[in-house]
């Protein structure tokens, strides 16, 4: 039984969490933090807790914090960053679900994220939380940079073929739609219901944040460059993240589908769908599952991959509970049971 | 660990109970029949299965089902009642989701439901499964008849009330609210995608099969006949129900939020919310809780019930299992820990 | 041709005004004003409006909107009856939207509202412009309250019963739903996508603002005092209310459907369907209509009504412009013959 | 004045025809047939069409359909192709929304559609009816083929590349995105409410119906064979089509902006987006326009294209509507005024 904490409990992922958390074997969760709530009963905010959590929000600190063996960050970028030394020299695990530890380079996440990494030197030790290709670094790990859920979602589909370099390394298309959830649980008029609900647009086409993180994890895979053209898309419903990955194939003979479940033979939380499949968001809402198919609609031509998640778990809470697990020594999918809600 | 089979298990409460089955530690889920998709697995009808349950739709044959301790019936009604005598001669347990067992009299079923009643002996010896208010009986049954979706939120919103007598019961008033997994999952236009979505409105005003067996429930809570309107809507979601309910309060210095909580004080499945509060369908989302707050906003007049269920767990498949439990001896919350999806 | 402004064109009442105004044949849109949005381009904030409406948002100025022979107001309660005044010295006709106008008492408007009223010398001249009731006092009017949402669609099906006084006067029962539009459209958490969808909730169970406009209307209609409980509700969709009305019947020989018929033979915006139906509140999305079914589900007994209107149409835009059709001598249904949208 | 007939008017083409010709100020609709409905008043099956149309469907008779000056065939693929040879020589002309008359060789017509075609000596005489490539012919045509939804969106995106002759010709991947009500109103269990809200899935990534007809208008745009990946997919909404369109451009240089502009600059109905803009399909909900946005994200590289339509109004009915103003002589946009619903 370890002692768990979780900064920054009023968003999307947090609640995930304390979902997860509250459910978890292993775990006692003893702190949540959130400046604006603080004092609230959690279950008063999350009425569904009602019964599991019987915790406050408490003001973030350090002190406290320091108390756990796990600490997670739900917060906005640029929090984690602020606080993560000292949780370090504590001896405190942390694991972060925002961005500030995810890229490598800190002038390339100065650049995307706009402003400067307030801890630059603890990139190199933040192992980057995707269990599929880090397992071994994550169990030695003490800072878990969390992948986001867009970066999830679009390397499981792709990395079959980059690792194999069996396509076109060129010219990736990623073109992913997602439920409104990414977007957060902060106010705002382009989510609101009646904004979001029967309407479906592309955003950020001229660049979002995912795609440094993306090309990372590709290149790493691919030993080399990558050119990628990444299309995020808002499509009205809650969870859930669909990834559309085209690719020229340069050896139009290779066995996709052997490929694809070769790779993921011994992953459990990677589901390989039978050839022809075409996976379903719902059939991972609330699952930390990734369902993959993968096409060849012509001869020859172009791999057309079908990559689903549920953006809370598999691209947020569900993964970090994973990345515990490991760092842990606990079983990998302890505490990720849940079977997905269908209908 | 006992054997169960479901029969028919290719609509919605069949899904569900799957899924709860699935996940419950002393359940070993032998037999799933469906005439319709005979020989087909059922993970490939419902994928967030893959992984969790590995049966194959069958043929319905007693043989087999003799051979479980519980046999759960999520069929049409109409067709547990064909079955059941073989099954109950064979010392099989046997819940049925349908309503062919709900109203204890033949010819208020037959009226209600347009066919004769193929056994009515089997009236009296079933057992009306709401564990609220029947528990020794269920604890002793061998057949259940689990109750209705509208009829579980509508009861256990009136029944302190009732029971107490402190309302008028001639003009007891139940406006409910269903998301549309209510209604099945068999091919129909009104409850398509572009039919439903973006509408809502009241059916079957004139009389809605729930009506007697709500009335039936409520006269024996009370004692007396009951005088009830009863208007269900169609709202434009998967799953919940809103049960909005009035009555004249006859007694109006009586304290209802107090006879409330002390009526459902020892239901770890009821749950008195605080006083002013508005429960939220999403609260028990996927959870088997009935989340209930009750108002009085003029003084004296009506009281204001809002009860909350999932209708597909605590009004279908959740109520089933928490039934089996009671039957069993098991705890009653095995296998039903899942707490709500927010959001 | 007349020219007309709106005072708040950022919200969902001001961007369906704008719909409307726009296929006018009479009106000539000249002043749009906004604080907030000052110098952009309508078209730019609302795309649906590209190639229709040219103007940009400008600050409210009085001199301004004195030039429009008519000034539609889509703002917040209070900020009408601080301009109000300085437009109706200049002769210029008002529609206020929001609610400063509508209820006659300015005590219970401060009680409701939270503040005092600006300028309640002009409550009595308003007139409240729900036309089916006050056609005569809106053609002679310079000051319209415009109905609320609910209120409209709550008075139009009471008022038959209630001004036939067939009904028990004391206990009446309006459970109404509505869209997620009819909050606005200004960032907030709780009307969210992922608040909002896959949910439903009462609210404003203890007292909601539109309780004392109902029961003014429903007095007058019924030359008595009247007991209402009403309860609103927020339902999954966009737009749409659907108002379920409950009256004990004192009379309950007449002839419902006939008594309805009649009252609205000449009403071209009320629809009063075939006994028997349930009206859908997308059967007039996008359109001014109110349709209304009346059932008695019991020999004797209750009246149950079923009303729906849009609450942006009927329930607030179209029913201005209908005002304005009136005050103007236009044809009453000038450019509001958009048949709703289904699917 | 002319006379319109529909042939099959009750799924969602035939209803959104019904709509805009109801408000058509040159058209008398005076036939709407259907083989199941026969005999039902129309505005019974759809009620927003109550006071608007006064028809009832009939059997369809070539006998009264020769009686008017133009018929729509809303059927199902392989209805209009038994009946038009018939009506042609009436002199009628036919717009034929379904796919009957799109592809010129009946060869490839007979492998997608999976039956002979009935009159393949028409198919020569057929004009595709996408009037921003083909108004002249269009003008003299006696016979329309009505592009597909998919094939409208992605060709009006594709073109100015194509034409241009800018792009690698080889490697066009067109993404695209559908409303439920692109599966039409017949029941089925796959566009329930419950299997495809809250859900995101590709489908037909193997082959769609709709790529030979895309294929067969780009590489008559670009005069030679094109390569195209097609992945549709179904996102949980009723109206609009989002197609994404990825090329790699061969001449990097292009100013793609002044080209869009360019293209379209005589074209009512396709509005070219200012350059950064992503355009949302609910800014079409119910109207005929196109919105187009082009990006090129990086250097060189990819060219972007975001399509947006009503696949009900723009993608049939409007377009079909916008057919019959050209072939009669009417102002294109006659009786296609209506501004999308916001919100």
């Amino acid at each position: 039984m370890i002692r768990a904490g979780i900064v920054g409990g009023t968003g999307y992922t947090g609640v995930e969490l304390l979902r997860l958390l509250a459910g978890h074997p292993e775990v006692s969760l003893d702190v949540i933090t959130s400046r604006s709530e603080e004092g609230r009963e959690v279950a008063d905010l999350f009425p569904n807790l009602r019964g599991h959590v019987d915790l406050r929000f408490s003001q973030p600190e350090i002190g406290r914090l320091c108390e756990c063996e796990t600490v997670f960050f739900a917060t906005p970028n640029g929090t984690a960053m602020t606080m993560v030394p000292q949780l370090i020299s504590a001896g405190v695990r942390v694991i972060d679900l925002a961005a500030d530890f995810r890229l490598k380079d800190p002038e390339t996440w100065e650049q995307w994220y706009g402003i400067p990494h307030a801890c630059p030197d603890y990139l190199d030790q933040a192992v980057y939380g995707l269990p599929e290709t880090n397992r071994d670094a994550i169990r030695a790990a003490q800072l878990i940079a969390n992948p986001g859920c867009y970066p999830t979602a679009v390397q499981l589909g792709f990395l079959p073929l980059v690792e194999a370099q069996v396509v076109d390394m060129d010219g990736l298309i990623a073109d992913a739609k997602s439920g409104v959830s990414g977007a957060g649980r902060k106010a705002a008029t382009g989510t609101l219901l009646c904004e979001a609900s029967e309407n479906f647009n592309a955003y950020a086409v001229p660049g979002h944040r995912h795609l440094p993180e993306i090309r990372q994890g590709l290149e790493l895979a691919a030993t080399r460059p990558v050119g990628l053209t990444f299309v995020p898309h808002l499509t009205p419903m809650i969870r859930g993240i669909h990834a559309t990955l085209y690719a020229r194939l340069s050896d139009p003979d290779r066995d996709l589908q052997a490929l694809y479940e070769a790779r993921y033979s011994n992953e459990y939380f990677v589901d390989i769908l039978p050839a022809g499949s075409h996976p379903e968001t719902r059939s991972v809402r609330g699952s930390n599952h990734c369902r993959i198919a993968v096409h060849q609609p012509q001869p020859g031509g172009v791999a057309v991959v079908l990559s689903v998640i549920d953006n809370l778990v598999k691209g947020a809470a569900g993964q970090a509970v994973q990345n515990m697990n490991i760092m842990q020594g606990f079983n990998e999918s302890l505490g990720l049971a849940d079977i997905a809600l269908i209908p």
